[in-house]
């Protein structure tokens, strides 16, 4: 059966989601239904991560398997004619190898955490920030974002809710910088435990606000406790910006992390 | 009578324009109308540019007079509740001088131009590009703005609608960058012609396309005939970006040239 890769952008407003659920309309469930709508086959389509409710993404990996081979560009065009009445758009399609897995296969993944600074809420991009009014410090989470980068126990920065049967994760990006009344989070690792980001966004914005130091950021990553770690900030200012497949240096496949990703 | 500056943030969309007219809600409209809403006087807000239908805003400035002077932080969030259903937001209201005016005071305006240049439509920031399925080569583009950069008679570049009666203007700024997908034109004079911003980026699409050479571009300026350059890029892509009111080197406030600036 040939396996497509999907490279896709949502905006995940008016969603529950990505995972198809019994309550509402889901990214997932509105792929599976274009591509049914194309070939007729309903099939799984699979996700590098599981985004919640709210959260939008830029480059969302997937993949499907149909009885018989399709054009990419007949792939993409006719799942994007399908998908029309939804903010969700098929920006690549490729063949990929039986053993390829969007999820499984997944070496590295970013996304990106948006504030919006300033007393006046966003009118353009209302949905992709979270507006928060009292002045933070960037400078100051940039700093204590450091302190969370590297090979360490999250449990304090993961929803009570996560799968994960290991808190342990290798943060390798955590970078903060303001662009006039934006600041942006870039975080990046080979996988997320669940609102791992968002709790992340929530805690450095504690430090910006100059009500958490440093120290007491360090103390809560010591404390391994979700009770010790700052808020889960709101889905919307999350986008799922790429997923790599890349075997970088020092990586390999059987790495022993889990790859349950569910921001 | 207190001055007011403001700096305004919005959503063209589902607007007729800047301007306040019988056929609909305008930008200037709604927010005269929120100012009546806040202190009861029925004012004119003058903005710096007049935006067209579906041209958005992140830095237009417009200036209002009203009996009674009120803190500047009062006017602000007054005015942004009273626009609350409509996507318009004042970012900053500033005591203003009697003298100051946002339109005739203005000595560098600033707009920035977005094209998503890929075969998928964007799914986010739907209403905020010019979509341009086919592959352009931005630094084509970039090559042939150079020719339109400095002072030039601009009357190819004008709609024929325009008012102004020279077409003679100073361009400062004419960049082309690509970032991935997206292709971005920033543009920046004291001030602009009808429709001028639009009619560059129809232009140089052309060129990002190969069907013009950077020598079209110089006989379509050379013409200072409308129908020789480009077509109008459509609205959504563009953005009215910064107003400066600061007089830099060589510029003085008497400068001959016009500042209608109808975008």
């Amino acid at each position: 059966m040939p396996r497509y890769k999907l490279t896709i952008e949502y905006d995940g407003e008016p969603f529950v989601g990505w995972q198809r659920q019994h309550n509402g309309l889901s990214i997932q469930g509105a792929l599976e239904d274009a591509v049914f709508a194309f070939c007729g086959e309903r099939v799984s389509v699979i996700g590098a991560g599981r985004t919640d409710a709210g959260v939008h993404a830029r480059g969302q990996v997937a993949h499907f398997d149909i009885t018989h081979e399709k054009p990419t560009d007949t792939v993409r065009s006719a799942l994007n004619f399908h998908l029309k009445p939804h903010p969700i758009v098929v920006v690549q399609a490729e063949p990929a190898p039986a053993n390829f897995h969007a999820r499984f296969s997944a070496t590295w993944r970013r996304y990106r955490y948006r504030i919006i600074n300033r007393r006046a809420p966003p009118a353009l991009d209302r949905g992709q920030f979270w507006h928060v009014p009292v002045p933070l410090d960037a400078a100051a989470m940039a700093d204590a974002a450091s302190v969370l980068v590297g090979h360490h126990d999250f449990n304090s920065f993961r929803s009570t809710a996560c799968q994960s049967p290991s808190a342990i994760k290798t943060l390798d990006l955590l970078e903060v910088s303001r662009n006039g009344n934006e600041i942006t989070i870039d975080v990046g690792a080979r996988s997320f435990l669940h609102n791992q980001v968002r709790i992340l966004a929530g805690t450095l914005q504690f430090v910006g606000r100059g009500q958490w130091s440093r120290r007491d950021v360090e103390e809560a990553l010591a404390a391994r406790d979700r009770t010790r770690a700052g808020p889960t900030a709101p889905p919307q200012g999350l986008c799922f910006m790429e997923v790599r497949y890349d075997l970088g240096p020092g990586r390999h496949r059987n790495d022993a992390e889990e790859t349950i990703d569910d921001q």
